[in-house]
């Protein structure tokens, strides 16, 4: 089958690797309906060493069972399902609380040894968990704008909405969105479902931010740094973002939300950090009672209510494909998104 | 009158020093019936550079109204009162929220200008909105017991309560403090009235950690750093502690606290960092959702509840002073508290 790997920076391959195989009587192998490129999947292709072995690519996937192990049971072949970014048993403790991503069964695709979801065919491990049905669509017959959102709810859609949710997004307050990539673009859709009505998008890219106005922002702020965040204090009458979603992960972004974070007020972070350290002192946190939260996001937990909403229309998250390509040009593009041509790359078979 | 002036790292002195007046019609003047030494008074205790102008200390403070400006309207001269920590005006945004810390007219006790609380008489600005008056107590013949406890809610008490508030402490579930420090007993005693069952404390100073039994904790680890963490989650059967409340303000308490803080749990700080830069990547908090939560205790907000509490003896928080010393031996008070012969020292006059 084909997959593509990643060699180091800049360097995927789309190549021919063996067909995985039922493992553990929880696994099932899945069959590519619509694969995707993901924001962080760009971090490796900025400053991943050269390495002989490559790196299985992908964690995003709608998808048809193909075949299941012994102890599958709600999952069967034939079945349309979604696949969320990280595998997770559903039944431990922590899934129960409605934090799949730090089940004690956890598994990350891509990783040495595991599939990558840019690929033909992938390996789910604990397939009951991990999988779940879209009930009363068929793929091959359904429009590809359905199949986008549905696609999206793999991860990007999900991955907002969770920093919406843990930002604890309600009607009345006021949430800046700090990114227009897919996911603070997904983050301003999701706070608008949680019925926020005042939005303040920051980015640069216009013809990102008009579609953040799209999804629901009221305002948008090109400016960065110091001017950034005094614009953003201006149209909060000086008193700050009652919430703020950083959906870059890079240490500006996180010094901006500070900044414009209202005393009392919470910063939900989605974007995984390349940074350990930041402030978090009187300075910055403490000083003003500030709260941190975020994390990776359990999509799972989402999931079935997501699903609901995207096949009744009442929300069309998939409008952050803004480009198709076939499997084969998964390299193409991975520069697409890299030299922010596109948005966001879906594959297909 | 007297008042304890700090000229640098280890030299208290309590010296003669101007009557304080009214300078706004805001503004009240109270008389000391006990103030007292904070564990915060000790980082200038150790750090503070040598100086020929003294920093007036002190920020705790019971007291008698002895003046009031024109504008005051809700003390009078002779009323008994609680002095928060931080003056606040009760009326704006913030306060109104419940965030009197974050208050636009918020005022900290100890700068070089204003009134420090280890003194005779002391200006209070912001009086209709910084004082509490303490209903049917005299406090000339109300038991040092009683004294002692209405003390702690000018800030000790309520800076624990306060990481129990935005911890979010409700029964079910475990809490772990870290510190047997003044604030951390408090805080014991504090997620206790909140229904907490389990409560962990981290501290190895055995006359302290047993005062936090008699508070409400259930366990007591001596240890620290990595031998710590391994003890707290084998006491939470590997999964770690829903709540961690932080009352040190040191980097290894809070390297302590995101490593035994449960996926998805909250770390609420309220020992005054002293630091800026901390951990908070894939590594600490953001694996595994950790939210991170505190900052100066907005004391006010508490305080007619908690002295409602302590009224009715539901509560007795006084029991952290250990020691009472006058105003003269406030620097016998330093030395005592900083060498850690005694947990907390009152003045009196």
């Amino acid at each position: 089958m084909k997959a593509a790997f990643m060699y180091g920076a800049g360097d995927v391959r789309v190549e021919d690797a063996p067909e995985p195989t039922i493992q553990a009587p929880t696994d099932a192998i899945v069959r590519i309906v619509r694969s995707c490129i993901c924001g962080s999947d760009l971090h490796g292709y900025h400053n991943m060493s050269a390495s002989d072995q490559g790196r299985p690519m992908g964690h995003e996937m709608i998808a048809v069972v193909e075949e299941t192990g012994a102890d599958v049971g709600t999952v069967a072949p034939g079945d349309f399902v979604v696949v969320p970014f990280v595998s997770s048993d559903n039944t431990c403790v922590f899934c129960r609380e409605g934090l799949h991503s730090s089940c004690v069964h956890v598994g990350y695709y891509g990783q040495i040894g595991a599939s990558g979801l840019q690929a033909e065919l992938a390996r789910i491990p604990h397939a009951d968990g991990s999988l779940v049905v879209v009930p009363g669509i068929n793929p091959d017959t359904a429009d590809e704008a359905m199949l986008a959102s549905l696609l999206s709810l793999s991860d990007v859609y999900l991955t907002g909405y969770h920093a919406a949710h843990v930002g604890q997004v309600v009607p009345g307050k006021t949430v800046t969105v700090i990114g227009d990539g897919a996911v603070g673009l997904s983050a301003v859709l999701a706070s608008r479902s949680l019925g926020a009505e005042r939005i303040i998008l920051m980015g640069r890219h216009t013809d990102r931010t008009d579609l953040g106005l799209e999804f629901g922002a009221t305002d948008v702020v090109a400016e960065r740094g110091a001017e950034g965040v005094a614009r953003v204090m201006e149209l909060t009458g000086g008193e700050g973002s009652h919430i703020v979603l950083e959906a870059v992960g890079l240490l500006p972004a996180y010094e901006q939300a500070y900044g414009i974070v209202r005393p009392g007020g919470i910063i939900s972070r989605v974007g995984a950090p390349q940074y350990e350290d930041a402030p978090v002192g009187f300075g910055s946190l403490f000083g003003k009672n500030a709260r941190l939260a975020g994390g990776v996001a359990p999509v799972r937990a989402y999931l079935e209510d997501a699903i609901g909403q995207v096949l009744e229309g009442s929300i069309n998250p998939g409008r952050v494909f803004d480009r198709i390509v076939t499997l084969d040009e998964a390299p193409e593009g991975y520069a697409a998104m890299n030299d922010r041509t596109a948005l966001k790359v879906m594959l297909r078979a």
